[in-house]
């Protein structure tokens, strides 16, 4: 006998990429899109300077101060402004407030669901098996991009909410703006942009909040966790019109984020510049490593992300594990049409060059 | 239009007790159950020991060390424990895989829900009312007990978990073990012990867990908000069967701690005996202030937790406002049976004679 609901017990959870053992810095970890430069030198004074008392007592709840510092780094108001447990818990939010879960009969509605691009962050779909709520997947087209029916083809599902990540993962490819404001004009329900790699990126979405566009169903998400090299805390969050994150934060854990990730999240936005020179060196060696990998006869899609997705001259999964049998870990993806690629984090000048040294002597 | 669900537009959110602005430490806070002292000396040093690159980094997926050390304190398989962003996220787990949602149409099935007894955490019912589920709310008996019939009634409301407080809030009253016993050999469903406040009890559910118990429906919520100081961290874990914490496994976030919780919760745990001391301390305050309240027309609930339920002799909402007029905050619930008391969480010496004083004044 199982306790758990039928949906829960036919699930394949999410995997995340390999972690190496607490303690191991020695492998060349290119798989998890981390920053590879570490956080800047105001965020880790922050972590100083927390002391017990700050533990000892709950959370700010609402993360006012948190939530202000973002709404003013973006010329947004704090009421267009949640934080969360990473961008994840966003994810997960988003699903429960806009989706509909089916009833367990099969006569239950087939309406209400989320809607996707294939492929894209796996998670999507996993969320979306967790709430038992219907899933529409479009594919993308083949340069990874949206194809002109998505929105339509939502509508006619009857998905109240579209996850959209842009730049794109695993692809890095950044679509244009026109076309997701076209999207969010045409899309009944809320479209939800995950900005996870934006701070890679030449431009964001912020223009869509404008309030003259008159659009109330945008919602971006945006993490600590790469750019600002800050994947350990779990600090994420959300930016769109007052009523979707009124409704989002009707649902959030009552404490979701803690007292240090907070801290830290202030400081860090506090001092973006400390961060902004990360992302120069990291698109500076994305450049440099396209090339390289063109050399060696990759197939690399034009990247504005913190990674690259590279069609491999032979297969690419016996790639991926020469690779970490050599201490160099990147991500593969064993399902169509990723199956002949590898995602590569971009990492330092350093942990490049071990990857190509590697890739050279297989 | 609104874009969220009918369920979470009616929601009525939980409302956490009130925090003073950051940096005011002047307030005496006697209104959120924290522990009044500062948390251990271990888990200072461990946090100052984190450095950029374990923020850098995501954190262990599974918390595989942090589970180990928990399974070690309590004598268990590290099988037998997830760990959770507080006991919060593993009260939301538990109804989002043991509950099922109801359909929208009003013809959807009113089974598979939560059953809970109360007056009790109201975060219960505002989790149930986000995944929709039917919730089945069983008096207590005036003495806060629960009455012989709450299993059956759960069972007749084909519950599929059950959430019961113990040591229980707001009262303090520590349920015998014997009784919950017999609600888990009769529930057909999941029981939730949530031992929030069991580290200021004399006794534990743990033996509920042994194997020869034949249990395989019982869980139990800890958290280190309240005996280790730290609260601000958002660290809770669960205890159970392995098929049950496997089941809660699959749908949590991804990474729902972050790094420096679980470092921290390690070191708080490997160092139990400096928590303990302010356990100690804690209790004798308890039954000071019991005395004190009592010796002023109070009538005191026995209490078995960090905080004491009191039966006011004049208004309790007249003097929950007054003592905040004065500086002292404690927790006022307007509702049934509560409208007369005051919960008020054991704070140092100086807090409880700060408290007395005013009560004095009054």
């Amino acid at each position: 006998m199982t306790y758990e609901r039928q949906n829960i017990s036919r699930l394949a959870p999410y995997t995340p990429g390999e972690q190496p053992k607490p303690g191991d810095r020695q492998t060349v970890k290119l798989n998890t899109n981390e920053n590879p430069y570490p956080p800047g030198q105001a965020v880790v004074d922050a972590l100083r300077s927390i002391d017990g008392e700050t533990l000892r007592r709950y959370p700010p709840p609402t993360a006012a101060q948190c939530r202000q510092t973002i709404a003013q780094a973006h010329s947004l108001d704090p009421k267009q402004v949640i934080v969360t447990n990473g961008g994840d818990e966003l994810l997960r939010l988003a699903i429960t407030v806009f989706c509909q879960p089916r009833a367990d009969n099969p006569s239950g509605a087939a309406t209400g669901g989320l809607g996707i691009a294939t492929p894209s962050y796996s998670l999507y779909e996993v969320l979306a098996a967790i709430h038992d709520t219907p899933l529409t997947s479009v594919p993308l087209l083949d340069n990874f991009e949206l194809p002109d029916s998505f929105a339509g083809k939502l509508n006619d599902a009857g998905c109240r909410l579209a996850m959209v990540v842009n730049p794109h993962a695993p692809s890095g490819r950044l679509g244009p703006l026109d076309r997701l404001e076209r999207i969010a004009q045409q899309f009944k329900g809320v479209l939800l942009i995950d900005e996870a790699y934006v701070d890679f990126a030449t431009r964001d979405a912020l223009p869509l909040l404008a309030t003259d566009k008159g659009l109330k169903n945008v919602l971006l998400l945006r993490t600590l966790s790469k750019g600002y090299s800050l994947a350990g805390l779990r600090l994420g969050y959300g930016l769109g019109h007052p009523d979707l994150i009124a409704a989002l934060d009707k649902a959030r854990d009552s404490y979701n984020t803690d007292a240090v990730a907070q801290t830290l999240a202030i400081a860090a936005l506090n001092n973006r510049q400390q961060a902004a020179q990360t992302w120069q060196a990291v698109t500076k060696e994305r450049d440099r490593l396209t090339g390289a990998l063109a050399d060696r006869g990759y197939r690399v899609y034009p990247s504005q992300a913190n990674f690259l997705l590279a069609q491999a001259p032979r297969p690419a999964k016996t790639i991926y594990e020469s690779l970490k049998s050599k201490g160099v870990l990147v991500r593969y993806f064993d399902q169509d049409p990723l199956r002949d690629k590898l995602r590569i984090t971009v990492g330092t000048p350093q942990q490049n060059d071990a990857l190509l040294t590697a890739l050279d002597s297989l």
